[in-house]
């Protein structure tokens, strides 16, 4: 078998510019290369922001999205020591993801804890990375903060609720602007709070995860304690409704404020970004934490939730399925072989 | 005895406006608050800009400046319980600290450790809390952080080096722009670096503390390794030679960049400002802080530098050799009793 599958996507900010196409390979394994054969495709809301033609670091269409991947290793190149043929694997992928195989370097792949399941494997890489770095790398979160994350009935947030209270946080607030999602945060474990209620009179906090940007991150700011910190990890109210709403992205850019160190200091505050993808160019610190998630997995600290599996075919529908903000977890395409 | 001197600034900006004045105890003490007969009073950078009317939490002159002390407890109001008069004792004052006696509410007045000199404890409280605050609670700095810090030869840098020392960093970077304070740096167990070798070919850190401000924040910033952090403190390098260098006013405020979050982003990294003064306003974090550097300070863990003691009443000359940036350790004031 020489041939596989790609989501390709060909023209993006274009109706019906997603879909499957047949590829041949066309090289062998280089040095230090695996190849994997895909059994679930992670969706990102960075693949959303894509196909609506407004992400930056997009390659040139057509591409294949997609940036992790769980599966089985069908080959390794030379010198590929940790890894081999038939071993449960999850990967982080730079772009190239969403695709039936995939070749990366082996430092990107990392070797299941044994008996976990792929589906919930694929649901790790990204959301795993994003929780260990915005968390412990980054806001280096101890266990008397209390803690806003605004994403909290989605993938990124039940990695970040059981991670949280696993270190022993007693507050911990998640956000949502649709109330039947406050069960889900509930039932997570942490705090469910409506986006107006927190606005008009959310409590202080020590650590904000923000992944909204533009107005909301000088509102949430508002809401920091002396000494606390917020990390901004993306720009999700750009989006409404699956579509761009472009309401939204004016306001995005025009609202988002420059921070100030002088204000920084006047209010003995931390602002701080996070993008996981801008990583891959650092290999050592993505691999450790890759590494990390994959032990904090095994041992049901990071606890990841999957809401969906569409076939990989129906990939505009899986697309429409997260962009519209329904899904209390990670929304999958799934591989036949 | 009614009577005390007080430090005053009569006119901020203006030369001779600096001097001991004669004041009368015009109040008993009310119920919490302690009065300490002071022994050393602390001089801080935050007063050479108060002199030169470049401060902008400065109260309306004539006014009495000063942030710590230390010496011996005279009186105690009631409901104060754990201290009494005869204690050897630091504190924190919001403005009034360069004055032979001062009146503070018990929390701001921290008992010292058994035996532990009244001179090293005056150089304790600003720069230990901002020690204690930048590198502990902010930064959250952890032995595997290499670390710049750009006030390596003086007071703060003394603590912080020897806080880093603890932890058990191994890179520590201390910046100076004098040839001739590199030994200072290097006998505290750091690596000296002259300003211009750093801005020019200094490697990567991961925890940079800056206290020049203004354009040094973007300069600095472009030094930090993806997941680090910049603590901002303060605008030092708008003084010069003991004056204000207009042109680094400028400078300052034309050149302090306004932090965009999709560039924090892009380069997964954080900014943070500090400005301990603030911290008046919230007695609970800074009396915990309080504590937490009197046992530092009592294991070793911080070791206080003082440079220089001035008489009281040569107060002028103390500022001056504190703004000439000549010190090397804490500038104090001693007061006759």
């Amino acid at each position: 078998m020489t041939k596989f599958t790609q989501i390709t996507l060909s023209s993006p900010g274009k109706f019906n510019s997603l879909g499957p196409r047949e590829q041949e390979r066309t090289s062998e394994l280089k040095e230090g290369e695996v190849r994997v054969s895909v059994k679930y495709s992670g969706l990102n809301f960075a693949d959303i922001m894509m196909r609506l033609g407004l992400y930056p670091d997009a390659p040139k269409a057509p591409f294949c999205p997609g940036y992790e991947i769980s599966g089985t290793v069908a080959e390794v190149g030379a010198n590929v020591k940790d890894l081999k043929s038939g071993d449960h694997v999850m990967a982080g992928t730079y772009f190239g993801g969403q695709s039936s195989e995939v070749v990366v370097p082996s430092w990107q792949v990392q070797k299941l804890p044994m008996g976990f399941d792929l589906k919930t494997a694929a649901a790790l890489p990204v959301s795993g990375l994003t929780c260990d770095l915005a968390l412990g790398e980054l806001a280096r979160v101890k266990k008397e903060d209390k803690v806003m994350i605004d994403c909290g009935s989605g993938a990124l947030g039940a990695l970040m609720i059981s991670y949280l209270k696993y270190l022993g946080n007693e507050t911990i607030i998640g956000l949502t602007s649709k109330q039947e999602k406050c069960d889900i945060i509930k039932e997570r474990g942490a705090t469910a709070m409506l986006l107006d209620d927190w606005l008009a009179h959310g409590p202080k906090v020590d650590v904000i995860i923000n992944s909204r940007g533009g107005r909301s991150l000088k509102e949430d700011r508002s809401h920091l304690n002396p000494l606390g910190r917020m990390v901004a990890l993306g720009a999700s109210h750009m989006v409404s409704k699956g579509g761009l709403s472009y309401l939204n992205v004016v306001k995005e850019f025009l609202g988002m404020e420059k921070v100030n160190y002088i204000n920084l200091m006047h209010a003995n505050q931390g602002v701080m970004g996070l993008n996981v993808l801008r990583l891959f160019e650092r290999p050592e610190v993505l691999k450790r934490s890759l590494v990390h998630i994959s032990e904090l997995a095994a041992s049901n600290v990071l606890v990841p939730a999957v809401d969906k599996v569409f076939k990989a075919e129906n990939v505009e529908e899986a697309y429409d399925y997260l962009g519209q903000g329904k899904s209390r977890g990670k929304v999958l395409l799934s591989w036949d072989h």
